[in-house]
């Protein structure tokens, strides 16, 4: 590959900074920070030149890892000082490329926010570091019987600052929210330097809702250096169905009548027949793999409520035309049950050289008929897809299989990732679930936005920061890139397709 | 009273309007929006002249009643035009002024967009104007066993708007959250007259999240004219505890002991012996008037659930040292205990010619502490209180009862609320669980938030609406009022008050 494809189209970068500039802020970061937390040599900057989007990368112009608060606020103030643009980074697992760094910017690492700083179990919640692994907090919280909900497939290693700065999701959240429901309180450091605190310990917080507007927000609006997350009580007893399909459709279908009949499963997913021989063959989680789609649905509660879910849940799937239903017998089934799913992203991975994982989300009764269009598009562009996904949501995760190697198949593979979440657009949903936009759907955005509410975006960006130091050219499109992509914005009530159930 | 007093001090009022520039903006009203639909008489401007913070009055220029959304659009150009600034209004039944009117402003009602759009069972959720009542959409989905979680006490008046802008709660919100977490999309017009679409019916929507942001804003940011609410399936059944104790802060206790347990009540109120008392008096609920304190504990779902849940919550009262614990034995006795607490503000409204509502929320652990300091700040300023409250959420509702027609007891009363409120933040809480800041807060605001934070309040703000046209001098403070307030912001680690326990 040459060097020039590593490096996205999608991103613009920052003006040039000088040999002399660079020398200048070293040596005043080295005034702020211990001389090992300024990484600036090649070798050092190597690890940091890609996150978890990594079919591209490109080296920092430096890397900072502050250890404490103050030295957050100090680094922020030089960075302002010489208008050198900032990307904060967690452990580095996003897929969408929010932390993937600026070739002229610093990279402003949290992993030595490694602390968890109190565990409340009245008050059920936990005060934590932003570099602190989302699984560690569950881990902490277990002597107490609680747990943190929101559960990403990289939850042994992804940090929860990058969980706050991308809302992530997880297998778990149809049940029990995203991240931005399950957090209280935020620590955050403005360009500025300023220290200021969102959010509060209470159910409700009075002016504007700066909490859920800085979650998600992709590191563009300020620097996460404290959470307090909520901690929700173990449930008593959790159970998993297995059910085969042998129409993809149908399997969509009783997806929505699950949701419908009222039940919340604590998760729901859905594996096409891709998945399924792929993650068989890769951990043996005894699926079915003649089954055109599996679902796998937990329950969770007390045990009267589950056992009486699980029959209800049964029955409807027998209704909706499943081919066969399991109950996990014991916790090791259930667990085998998970493991396949768990491990369906590196099973698919040995499929072929390279994939790449798309996240859109649409209306639940909807995924038939878009996972067939999905299908359709996969012979068009002559690229095979594996589909493994949060159904209960309606939050796709196509991975598009392709072969870097080969020239063009890359080029080929975003065009139709592109597509796709027009696709999800084009049916009512959105772009992202739980991923975030980084530089990866940067054009989507165009598509799923008015120009009005991409500038009022952009207002609500310079009202934190002014001169866009932070994070620049991620998240939020120009209008202007948006032009050049093409008025795509598809308005509501001039669907192109009139087949599509208008609500 | 002298007209004098019926004007809050907290009040600001923006630049005066000569006849001419009023005359001139009423021709050019006239020209967009229906005549009915732009009052000016002095006659029709009374029924707008307070909203439920009914203790001040105060006429607004001009009521303007749009009736759709390109109207909207045509009235907020023309007050931008005239630099006029402008209150929307829903139903009027907000209790902390946000929609109080201003003498030079135009008052933007929305009564006229009364109209549910559609229904959509199969994703559980609603398309609504903003002036339909909160109750109405319940009503409406009742057909398809459907309901809209969040019930504020004045469900039966409040519109779904004003809902949205004061993000209300209610007895329901402590499982199933505030109006934030009830809602998918909403449709905003800004001062500029543009309408956006914040939101999506997705899981999650890419970008800011102004949904968020706008949901409790107070009108200070844009004006909603379409909401998309979640809709909820009916539970199987729904069942109430009535438990009395003879001291309140074991009361307090109990509800902590029963959070703590893992169960969430479907709501968890609590009233003491003035309200018991005022309420048994009222509608004959058939309370323990003796009891110091009670807790109406109602739980929701399958039959099973419900019916291990009651069993466990029974026995955590009785070892929390309740006197005597009650089971509604049919949906008669249940919904008679709820009379009792529903009628609790009008109840209590008999004791005293007036009475003041304050809001304000605490972590639960704290209640029983906080009530007890409540109960000697009564001694202190000679002023009754009554407490009922949503105690599950930590959110204190304790009515102050007062004379208009005494001399300074209107005055004393708001010192007393504000203690009351400066006590809340003390003990980690805040300063309104679920009625807004609007007119009434505005001081305990700079308790709130360091100046950092309210900086940061208004540069969103600018980013909405640069001149300050949108609902002016609410919800937010200027620095300038908190400097003349006194700083009071009670800084993390500066807690006067060494015994608070910390987290």
């Amino acid at each position: 590959m040459s060097a020039d494809a590593l490096r996205p189209a999608n991103l613009e970068e920052p003006r040039a900074v000088s040999a002399r500039e660079r020398d200048a802020l070293i040596r005043e970061l080295l005034g702020v920070v211990p001389s090992q937390g300024v990484l600036h040599d090649d070798e050092d900057l190597r690890p940091y030149e890609c996150d978890g989007l990594s079919a591209y990368r490109r080296k920092p112009m430096l890397v900072v890892l502050p250890e404490t608060i103050e030295q957050v606020q100090q680094v922020l103030r030089l960075c302002q000082a010489h208008q050198v643009p900032v990307v904060a980074r967690g452990a580095g697992t996003g897929l969408s490329g929010g932390a993937f760094p600026l070739a002229n910017g610093v990279l402003l690492g949290l992993a030595k926010f490694n602390r968890i700083l109190a565990i409340d179990p009245d008050n059920r919640c936990a005060r934590v570091q932003p570099g602190v692994r989302n699984l560690a907090i569950s881990e902490a919280a277990a002597a107490h019987g609680l747990y943190y909900a929101p559960d990403p497939s990289s939850q042994i290693a992804c940090s929860i600052g990058g969980n706050v700065a991308e809302n992530a999701g997880g297998v778990h959240c149809l049940k029990y929210g995203l991240t931005v429901h399950n957090i209280l309180e935020l620590k955050v450091v403005t360009i500025d330097g300023e220290l200021i605190t969102l959010g509060g310990q209470s159910l409700d917080s009075p002016g504007y809702d700066l909490l859920a507007l800085m979650t998600g927000s992709e590191g563009m609006l300020g620097v996460i250096v404290e959470i307090t997350v909520k901690l929700l009580p173990r449930p008593e007893r959790a159970q998993v169905l297995l059910a085969a399909f042998d129409n993809v459709e149908r399997a969509g279908e009783a997806v929505a009548a699950i949701i419908g009949s009222g039940i919340i499963p604590a998760g729901l997913e859905m594996m096409d027949n891709n998945s399924i021989r792929a993650a068989e063959d890769f951990v043996h989680a005894g699926y079915p793999v003649e089954a055109e789609a599996i679902l796998l649905c937990e329950l969770d509660g007390t045990n009267a409520e589950v056992s009486e879910d699980i029959m209800q849940v049964r029955e409807l799937l027998i209704a909706q035309g499943a081919t066969e239903v399991r109950t996990a017998g014991d916790d090791q089934e259930r667990l085998r049950f998970w493991a396949g799913r768990k491990a369906a992203f590196p099973a698919v991975g040995r499929l072929s050289p390279d994939y790449y994982c798309m996240d859109g989300t649409i209306p639940r009764k909807n995924l038939g008929q878009v996972l067939r269009r999905i299908g359709e598009m996969s012979d068009e562009f002559g690229l095979r897809v594996a589909n493994v996904f949060h159904a209960g949501d309606g939050n796709l995760h196509p991975l598009i299989l392709y072969d870097a190697d080969t020239p063009g198949q890359l080029e080929r593979t975003e065009d139709f990732g592109g597509r796709i979440l027009e696709l999800c657009v084009e049916y009512g949903g959105t772009i992202t679930g739980e991923h975030g936009v980084g530089i990866e759907k940067l054009n989507q955005m165009c598509t799923q936005f008015t120009p009005d509410a991409l500038t009022q975006f952009h207002a609500v960006k310079a009202a934190f920061d002014p001169r866009g130091l932070l994070n620049p050219g991620k998240a939020v499109p120009t209008l202007h890139r948006c032009a050049e992509f093409g008025a795509m914005h598809v308005h509501h009530g001039q669907l192109p397709h009139p087949d599509i159930p208008r609500f």
